[in-house]
This record gives C-alpha cells, structure tokens and sequence, in this order.
C-alpha cells in the first residue's frame, strides 16, 4: 500500500484551493461533486500523493457534521491498493471494523471502501483501488 | 513542495507499528526519540511518502496534550520543500503565522519548520528540507 492521499475538511473551497496553490505550490487536477455523500472536493497534486480538500454542501451530510465538531482540519488518509478487496479481508481479519463492507464508486472513478476511525487509532482510514 | 510524511498521534507505539505494518503493508524505516518534543517516533515508508507515528513521552509535552484532548488521530501533514527559508518566507508573506519562525533540527536529521494550524485552516502543517 502507498499513501494516496490525505483528506483535509475545509470551510470555504475556493479559499482553500487558493491557498494551497498559491503559498504551497499544489496543482489543481479535479473537481467533483458527490451528491451521495454532500460534498464537493477539489484534488490537488503534491509529488506522488494528493491532498483532497472536502467541503460539505449540506450541514447534515458527514463532512458537515465533521466541521460543525471539530472544525476545519484533517479529515482521513487514503491507501492506495492493488487488490480493495483483499485489502478490506485482511482489513477484517485483522478485526478491523468496516464503514464499507464492499467497495463503492469513489468520486475519483475507481473503487474505494472506508475503514471505521474507532479501529484504527482514531484515523478514518480509506482504501482506493489503483 | 510535496507530500513528504503524515503524523498521527496514537496512544501505543508498538501496536501501532505493528497494525501499520502487518495490515498495511508499510514499512518501518527509522524510530527517534526527542527529548525537546518529549515524544517518540517511528517512521513507516507507504509508497513515496511516510506515515510519522508520534507518542508521548510525557503527558505535559505536546503530542501528550493533543491526545488528552483530542485523542489519537491525524496529528500534522508535512510537505517536502528544496527551500527551507524560502518556504517560510512564502508563508509569513502570504500572512502564516509560524510556530517556527526560523528552521530547526528536526528527528530525521534534516531541517524542519511548523507553521500553526490556526493559519491552514485548522491542519498543523510542517516543512520538511530535502
């Protein structure tokens, strides 16, 4: 596994792309929108791994119940991963308790599945299929 | 710049290397111990960035305090720059206000700098020289 990328909730998008591209040298590359799960994101390019920055669009939706808790601020770390799969079975085995028992479409349009914060010292951890 | 480590604070070092390391495939590469931050630290290589798990050492230090009040979890993200100063000059010009103002000694041996999370919208962000 490599890290992929980390997952940073921010407050104003706009602000944060500006920020991270302007004083930290990152490149935008996407921009999506996930309705499912009431977010937009934006991914920005950092050498060989990404920040992916997630702004709730609604207050009830995960990432706005993130903020409105803690506040803006690191949100998740993603693994990229051959087999998802057999990533979320040795995830299991190792008795790990998954949010996603089977890998969904991510916004990036490869498959991902999250592993619960509570089984992994307190870091919500993402797998992404490579 | 680029994605250089992330740091997570966790509550028990060897069992977070060992999660790390039989489930996630990454691979330890250098533990430090440093009496000035009153932590100890490990290293894990996962694709071309690090995870930097962070424990306390004493309860009074800062890594002790933000588990007291966090919990373990996402602690910092560090970012890989050529140029030490230039990048801390970047980011006080961009209005940063850093906890470092000027370069430090950090455990892998080379120079580090942290600017405060309350100017990158709430992320504990750290240079790294390369």
């Amino acid at each position: 596994m490599r890290i992929h990328h980390v997952g940073i909730a921010v407050a104003d998008l706009e602000a944060a792309i500006k920020m991270y591209t302007s004083v930290f040298g990152a490149e935008l590359t996407q921009r999506a929108t996930s309705e499912q799960d009431g977010l937009e994101a934006a991914f920005l390019q950092m050498g060989a791994a990404e920040l992916e920055l997630l702004a709730a669009v609604r207050a009830d939706s995960p990432v706005g119940k993130f903020v409105a808790k803690h506040g803006p601020g690191l949100h998740h770390v993603a693994f990229g991963v051959a087999d998802i799969e057999k990533a979320l079975v040795d995830a299991r085995d190792a008795g790990m308790e998954l949010i996603d028992a089977k890998p969904r479409m991510g916004m990036h349009g490869v498959r991902i599945a999250f592993v619960h914060p509570k089984s992994v010292g307190g870091v919500l951890t993402e797998f992404v299929e490579l």
